[in-house]
């Protein structure tokens, strides 16, 4: 099928630029002797999961129980749930899953782990566990190695718990564009001596677990650092190329739309908006716009309603027709996956590839 | 069943206040005798469309093709697609739509209502046009009464349109709260303009449709007005609360969520984000945060990632506990039943209907 058959808003993918992220990433992660486990939040696609696991991912990371279901289809050797689960419907859930795969969540409480190793003592299953820790996000996470230790030695003694290791997410790290940010060194200073202090305590840190795209390959100089959970370097986006983690030339991800009116001066309607997508902004400050538009980079995506994107096109040089069709790199792909029924895998111009996204809308 | 036994996030719709809200406004477009038109983004849901057709509603309002196929299902008399309809596959799917109930559609473009009729013509059907004037929020619809008069001569030549009046939505006018917008009164003078224009030149103007849910009980104040299409009004939220169309009573919508971590000094962590709540943020300018917490009002949802929302809850005078739920409110229902596969009406503590949002992810 030729991209022109297709309607619009359509999601496409370029499959050779996707495949290059995913092994640049595999290939990294390989010469510095780090667990690959990608977020698939990101894609939220089973068949990409395989793919990944392929490529050499030791496993699959997701965020909630129910994606996890979807992501069994992926046939993972290990499954990490990043995310506290709490609560009795996603903790049946979860034992349901420790029967079928090998499953490790990563909580930051007591009482979390006590609701999982509940779970897992009724049903006569073995969940691993990360301790997470707040590496300076403050998002989840204890803070400072005593804190973890604490949470740690609760965590021993509870059965149905398997203790592997830590967890935590770098969100706060230095942007390699803005130089906004923690430094990477004092997220090496706090790692090694969580982990040290724990080793010292005689607990055996198998997994230590960070490692967003931003930050994606900073990972080896995190000394201690043995295990990645990126998600957005598959597709990368329009924040991910301005925070300057990637260039251009690797966002594999765009959204076909079609321009409805022209009626307004100096702007066009194009028939994708918040329900296409989402309402999140770009996250380099001063950079205008909910997207950008390769084949017209003066084309700004200065607001949006449910349907309707309003596009200032004051400052292009082409005239723009109702009917005409034009692509857009969205701010952030992973709520864009999330907001489509289906997605094209794309090379050049034909359509190889239609997913159904099926872990869309996956809340629980 | 209980609300405990829900599992979260779960969108909760009290059904007396839904109810209320869908009475009040059939009685008052009654009272002044305006043709009810609901857009039926707000719900998405056949059935809710089918009740506002049972209290009176003359038709129903869409943004989408495909949208329009699933509220057939609620057997409308008659189906405005409120939005320009362009390309192959949406005019196919209008087509055939209109072989199955009266179809509306309101353009702004020759191009657009160029398309239609060709796909009419070809199909041997017909479908009603309204031209859609820019009453002053500059999103489509053209300006002026002549240009409106020059866009309803080519309707008027066009094969398989019925031209039947004029749309248009007063998303600018004046806010009751804020008084941020303009006159309801220069609406009123631009729309009896307009239609005059176009009576004077011989067109039968049947149809003057507009109303969003802030300008609601406005309406018959726009005296040529005679057809409303609000939508967020069947449940009301955060933004239409502080814009001062509605009170906090006439808010049916809140979301259920979990609290699965209080790691971070002065906040939790909650278990529903953007894909919760979408990105989408507070319409009134000085007032913060992603929702409102009926239970903790001096709770705000500062910050969201996908499935985290980040509640400073330094100023609240309660202890909060992992696992412990609480009520959102969330500032724009639309988005958020588009991102939710169920949601649940209730009655107090009990949950007396499951619905599925059919219309959720109808993008084209």
């Amino acid at each position: 099928m030729h991209i022109s058959e297709l309607d619009t808003p359509a999601v496409l993918i370029d499959l050779d630029i996707a495949e290059r992220n995913l092994r640049r990433v595999a290939d990294y992660a390989s010469a510095h002797k780090l667990r690959l486990r990608p977020h698939t939040k990101t894609h939220k696609i089973p068949a990409i999961g395989r793919r990944q696991i392929e490529l050499g991912a030791a496993g699959l990371t997701v965020a909630k129980t129910t994606e996890a279901e979807v992501m069994l289809e992926a046939n993972p050797q290990e499954l990490l749930i990043a995310y506290p689960v709490v609560g009795p419907k996603k903790l049946e859930r979860l034992a349901s899953l420790a029967g079928k795969t090998d499953i490790s969540v990563s909580v930051d409480s007591v009482e979390a782990a006590r609701g999982i190793s509940e779970a897992a003592s009724a049903h006569g299953v073995t969940v691993g566990i990360l301790a997470e820790f707040d590496a300076g996000l403050h998002r989840v996470g204890v803070a400072g190695a005593e804190a973890l230790l604490q949470l740690v030695r609760h965590i021993a003694t509870m059965p149905g718990l398997e203790f592997r290791g830590i967890a935590f997410y770098p969100g706060h790290i230095k942007d390699l564009n803005t130089g906004i940010g923690a430094e990477l060194g004092e997220l090496d200073a706090a790692v090694t001596s969580a982990t040290e202090l724990l080793e010292l305590n005689g607990y055996q840190v198998r997994v230590v677990s960070g490692g967003s795209t931003p930050t994606l390959f900073q990972s080896h100089c995190v000394r201690r650092l043995n295990e990645i959970r990126p998600g957005t370097y598959i597709f990368n986006d329009r924040n991910t190329w301005l925070s300057g983690a990637c260039s251009q030339d690797d966002c594999a991800v765009s959204v076909l739309t079609t321009v409805v009116s022209t009626a307004v001066r100096g702007q066009v309607i194009i028939d994708g908006g918040s329900k296409t997508f989402s309402s999140d902004r770009c996250v380099v400050a001063d950079v205008a716009g909910f997207g950008y538009f390769p084949e017209a980079p003066q084309a700004i995506l200065t607001k949006m309603n449910e349907e309707h994107g309003f596009v200032s096109v004051a400052e292009t040089d082409r005239n723009w027709r109702v009917g005409e069709r034009v692509r857009v790199m969205p701010n952030h792909v992973c709520v864009v996956m999330n907001l489509h029924p289906e997605v094209y895998g794309i090379r050049g111009e034909r359509v190889e590839q239609i997913w159904t996204v099926k872990g869309r809308g996956k809340l629980q």
